[in-house]
């Protein structure tokens, strides 16, 4: 007997048969003598469409009320699955975030879940019935809604299932798992039976869309054992690899990896801005007077790299920002002009991240010459690095990206055979 | 400065420029100096659409899972309701049921109104904020969501409206007010400027469709004046009657009516099934041996008439139900042919009541034999008849109602000038 937690996207709740088919996969582990909790998203385009609704009353609308409205989607599929489990006869109920209490702070709109009481929906579970919960949801000091973010209900299945010591949670989405890169740009990619919590962090920050990034450091701090799996698959005949389990990826602790792979995977992401700043005045602290006020704003900076000018009086300063962010962020370089002297800025949004992600790393030398030798290989220039210890990435032009990522996949021995 | 409740029906809140012309007359109201609290229904189409959700998901639904999907709807049209009043300047949030709190019984579906605590809304309102309610719902025990049953909104705005101590609830709809009957069957139909929450009940009892029975109970019981207003008035111009009031009908204590009308107003319900029992054994306690098991199943009978045939042996017993209860009525009397012996079972559905109503019949004599007198004059058969003390139904069949109610309605001067 496991405790799970089972959620479920919204292509996978889209109409009643969707949400019929998703929970056979609730009986199945029902059956086989498991307890349950399921986290439901919105049926899929539900949110848009209450989104839409919101900017037509007012293009600056109250995020609170925004909360309101939204967190209704969540609502309406958790009783809808629950009427469906019933109807199929086993025993089951709906739990909004407020009923349970999931609360969070008071950062309406994208609201960080603070304390989940999981004792009632323990409760519930261990006297077999199925606990369904509205993702994306929970209950904001002065008891009012607030949601979590899009795609908020991966961060509320793998918090419940934290809060109850569930021993996995199973993400249902429309992917059967997580991918050494996305097969839609290399068709030789493989998918990944097992991937740590580390990995698969910098890959969701990178740009693989599997899961939204929240949801993986939740995982990893409280080390919930997370399996992406596809909604799709026959609940009842479900083919099984060589180890026994049904086709997905497994996000764990590294300890359940027996042998690392040097590079796990490749990532682009495109949510990115370059800028440089031309011709600064070369004296002590002026990366301060140039960072300060963009981390005031709460923007964040990335690959950083400053060159002397050849003359030595000036200096030339380029790094990245988030591409939301870029607008706001040459405001506020302009704004500092008035103190530390006039400067050029140059930027671009026509940039892409690459990025070369695996465990091993930190016990193998030479990975990030070979990736530099590969794109060198193929004439992709390359604008901008930074390394961690278990990610190296580089800022390239946008048009290289696939040819980039196809290349780095081959190079490191990443495809299907 | 007066506190009021403004209700908003589902065509007033159709899309968010009805909302917004909604909005207005709130706007109208905070800017005369008031208090204001708003009561809000679901846009149109979408209860129906989430019920259907339900139907699909199970013909069996649980009523608990049916009223936290279709709570839903009231829950979007509240926080959008807020964002509009917001957007025009306006101090507001949104309350759902369980924020105030609402509290409810357990009758998931068609829960009935328990206990308001009006300390949080009357804070706010005092405070300036306008206080944007979902109609339709609370919080049964178990603080699990309930529902009201269809037309719940009409219910709730009243009901709150108690609980605030409010001045007024102002119920916007799709009809500027209440009529003397139906303007759709008698064009020469006039508009009451005020009627008795008495003589309101008969109406919305009988099927006069412009509140909901329970809303109108309430509002005698609390004694809450209630304006029925059309919410597509100009909310910026109103055209005022002679006594200065916007077009509508105040439904309000009879003292605060001046001289009563003998007959206030004609309804028509067809919602009525007629049952014939044929030759009964007449013997004592036979009426409670037919009616008996019929209340036991919670049908409601009424105009009751027993004629004892020219034998004197048996007794033919005519009644009605309401036509929904039709047929587990006739079961229930199959039922009972065990016992009583066997009796013959006619009915027909094909009958309308028709009903003459007004304060003023108490002090007035003659007012059954005007309407009987009428009828006979158009040739039209009478099948049972009941009175009250304001009231006078009579049954007849279908194809004749129209006819009946523009008799009636010209017999007693009703007819606009």
């Amino acid at each position: 007997m496991a405790r799970l937690v089972l959620k479920f996207g919204g292509t996978s709740v889209a109409n009643i048969d969707r949400i019929r088919n998703a929970a056979r996969h609730v009986k199945r582990e029902l059956e086989a003598g498991h307890q349950v909790a399921v986290v439901v998203s919105a049926m899929s385009g539900v949110t848009n469409q209450l989104v839409d609704y919101c900017k037509q009353a007012s293009s600056l609308y109250d995020q609170k009320e925004y909360d309101a409205v939204v967190a209704s989607g969540e609502q309406v599929t958790s009783g809808l699955m629950a009427i469906v489990l019933q109807e199929m006869g086993f025993d089951a109920r709906s739990w909004q975030g407020w009923q349970i209490p999931l609360r969070t702070n008071d950062a309406h709109g994208s609201a960080r879940i603070q304390e989940i009481d999981g004792s009632r929906l323990i409760e519930a579970i261990s006297g077999g019935q199925v606990a369904v919960i509205a993702g994306f949801q929970g209950i904001a000091p002065g008891d009012r809604i607030a949601t979590l973010g899009r795609g908020g209900s991966d961060t509320s299945a793998v918090a419940i299932a934290a809060a109850i010591k569930a021993d996995r949670c199973d993400i249902y989405t429309d992917v059967d798992g997580v991918y050494t890169t996305d097969p839609r740009i290399v068709p030789k990619a493989r998918r990944l039976d097992r991937v740590a919590f580390e990995e698969m962090l910098e890959m969701a920050s990178l740009g693989a869309k599997v899961l939204q990034v929240r949801s993986v450091e939740l995982a990893m701090q409280y080390k919930v054992r997370t399996f992406v799996r596809s909604s799709f698959d026959d609940p009842d005949s479900v083919g099984v690899d060589s180890h026994g389990n049904p086709p997905g990826t497994l996000i764990c602790d590294e300890d359940e990896i027996v042998e690392a792979e040097v590079v796990t995977g490749i990532a682009a992401s495109k949510d990115e801005a370059q800028i440089s700043l031309r011709r600064v005045a070369d004296r002590p602290g002026v990366a301060a007077s140039v960072f300060g006020p963009l981390a005031a704003e709460s923007i964040n900076v990335d690959m950083i790299i400053q060159i002397t000018s050849p003359d030595g009086a000036t200096t030339d300063i380029t790094f990245t920002v988030p591409a939301i962010d870029h607008e706001r962020a040459i405001k506020v370089l302009e704004a500092t002009r008035e103190k530390i002297g006039h400067f050029g800025i140059e930027s671009s949004t026509d940039v892409v991240k690459v990025s070369v992600i695996g465990l091993g790393m930190r016990s193998h030398a030479g990975v990030a010459a070979e990736a530099f030798r590969a794109l060198a290989s193929k004439s992709i220039n390359i604008r901008a690095i930074t390394t961690s210890e278990i990610k190296i990435s580089v800022l390239i032009d946008a048009p290289y990206t696939e040819l980039a990522v196809r290349t780095l996949h081959s190079a490191y021995g990443l495809d299907k055979q």
